[in-house]
């Protein structure tokens, strides 16, 4: 008995150190994403956008080069991925939301799931962007807009609300095809109902009050 | 777009089957194990122990072909032992549980974690009995002694508080030398020193009544 | 033992003593902070802003001279600051929220802390203002903004919402920039984002009305 | 403004790797006060007392030595002792319980606060054993008691309820003096009433029974 207890008490301190080790890289993650998303809140603000981002994406190579740390640790015991993964789940879904607005404000689009992987160097072998974290993190992008199509609007961006209104009506439209058992991320999808609520009923006030002159034009256009 | 969420929803719909499969099984890993804590609650009454014995191995049997069918199962999907092993962790709480109380019925010995293994078939590859779910499964044996000793002795067996008393302070001590950080895993070892705490009490009552009249020879030889 | 009791005793019953005094003395701020408080509500209402500032201003006088009696008892025992300090804590983030919205209302802009210390003589020695009081302060200070503003506006001032929202978006962007540990305070400043949300709203709502006419003038000029 | 929560971020930094530091040396004396606790347990057993001793002893070095350490970080920070005392109060308590069971199996009586301070190295300056902690840590020594007494009859020492008997009393009795106003205090003081009554069922078994013979002759020397 005491050989076999001797072992695991062996065992369990390595899994602790092991453990602390990882925890120690995602908090570092945890503060990067932080310094990027308090960047990018500065686009509520009347700052030329190329600067946000710039600030942004300096911090998003600090990231990737952590997640590549969290891999090498992993590589230390193969097949446990899973075991450890509720122990940077939660700063992934700030990540991938504070990438999929960056890519956003930049291009208009949706992140793509293999562009998310490729960003934060997770292309390779075991240690993957799990695909329900990165739609969790899409969620958490949904609820930026309604914010900042109010303040586009206040600083005279009337176009603004009808270009979130489609995209997140695509990204809606796009959730709902899946079936999803994951009640954690079912209950986030929930949530991007109302920002899409709020953003239609932005982009109705200005419709109503005239302020998208070339409405017609753009409407024929798209 | 489209095409991504496409293919999330077949990736989704794959893994929601894959859980279901998954707990098709354990579901029958549980109604078996709980045939088996049945049979061996007749240990408390005065039934042949042989009896006992006899139906809770049956049930074994039965639970080792279970995990071989949930070990095919998990096949299919290499490295995510740990992504759905929550599916499975309280029900084979329950089986070591049973598991190492038939054990130290049969020999009065602590049913080791290989043995528990190889009783259930877990040995070898990927599909193994983790640690801590070896040792919670243990503090969930431990919880059975005081209501058996006091059956015991109400059936006139006078030794029996000693032996099990000095089962439960071995095991006892041997957890104390482990650094716990799963707090579940902790929680239940707490526990254990009430159960401990319980049979003393049932000792010290045959003790003080001279129920136990060989007693100063047998600490002579311990 | 008997005399090591006794002593025990007379140490509990001093500082039960000290204890009660310093209750006494935080109650009678909390009475002061209260009346302040009270008066600094007029500012919702159609009332001249040199009244209610009198009126507010008279009390942080009381409440200065509390503090030095509170500071008189703590000489007493020198180095346990700490160990009382949870008896006005809560009193003290009432005082600041206070303090930081009469300096808006004059100023328009932010109370530093070293101003706040000074206008509560706690600038000296041992006894000064807990910087994470004052930030937590500043917390409850934001929550009276949203109505603030909506009652200036009904009032018929359209350019509140715009100063507020200025001065709101810098105080966010600097609590961002800190690692807030304290679960309490972090918490606390979680509130500031629906503060902030509601203002930009009001003054989404008057921009989108058209009650900003000097607005592009102002835009030019930030 | 900037340059103030500049300030600050340093500051909170500065006091979140104060804490830390604190941390890592509790956590230590955390896990020596464990290892001397797991070795006193086998007082419970038929072990030679002064085997037990030792062990438990060796671990106190260790302990002293990491209070040492816990002083020389905190004189960094004067005056600010209770503002982190709350990190190490719980392990406090575990520490005294230890030390003040080592002493009464060694001596039969109190340890006393002076004693309990030199023996953590705890005498001068600001960094002394709290009064209220030493006083927690009696009230957990005592609910070692009665399974203590449980086992030594069992073991054969009819004695033992006798004088733990008259140490508890008296303990007891001391702890009545006291007029105390902090509530966990006073709720672990409680719990000692029950160890106490259990003592006395433990004595009435033993006496009951004839099983100390020579009661009357000791109750005469005393």
């Amino acid at each position: 008995m005491d050989a076999q207890f001797e072992l695991f008490r062996a065992q369990l301190d390595e899994s602790s150190t092991l453990r602390d080790r990882i925890r120690a890289v995602v908090s570092e993650i945890e503060s990067a994403s932080r310094v990027a998303t308090a960047a990018l809140l500065l686009v509520h603000q009347p700052v030329p956008l190329a600067d946000v981002l710039v600030k942004a994406k300096a911090q998003v190579e600090v990231i990737k080069g952590l997640y590549a740390q969290l891999a090498e640790v992993l590589k230390e015991c193969p097949g446990q991925y899973y075991r450890f993964h509720g122990d940077w789940r939660t700063e992934t879904h700030m990540v991938v939301s504070m990438l999929a607005f960056t890519h956003w404000l930049e291009t208009g689009g949706l992140l793509m799931h293999a562009e998310a992987q490729e960003k934060l160097g997770l292309c390779s072998g075991e240690f993957g962007l799990n695909v329900e974290d990165y739609l969790t993190g899409l969620c958490f992008m949904s609820n930026e807009f309604p914010r900042f199509v109010v303040n586009r609007v206040t600083a005279g961006d009337y176009d603004c609300p009808k270009r979130v209104l489609g995209f997140l009506t695509d990204l809606h439209a796009s959730f709902r095809m899946l079936n999803l058992r994951n009640d954690f991320l079912r209950k986030k999808f929930d949530g991007m109902k109302y920002d899409l609520r709020r953003v239609e009923e932005v982009y109705y006030d200005v419709k109503i009050r005239g302020l998208v002159p070339a409405e017609l034009k753009q409407e024929t256009q798209s």
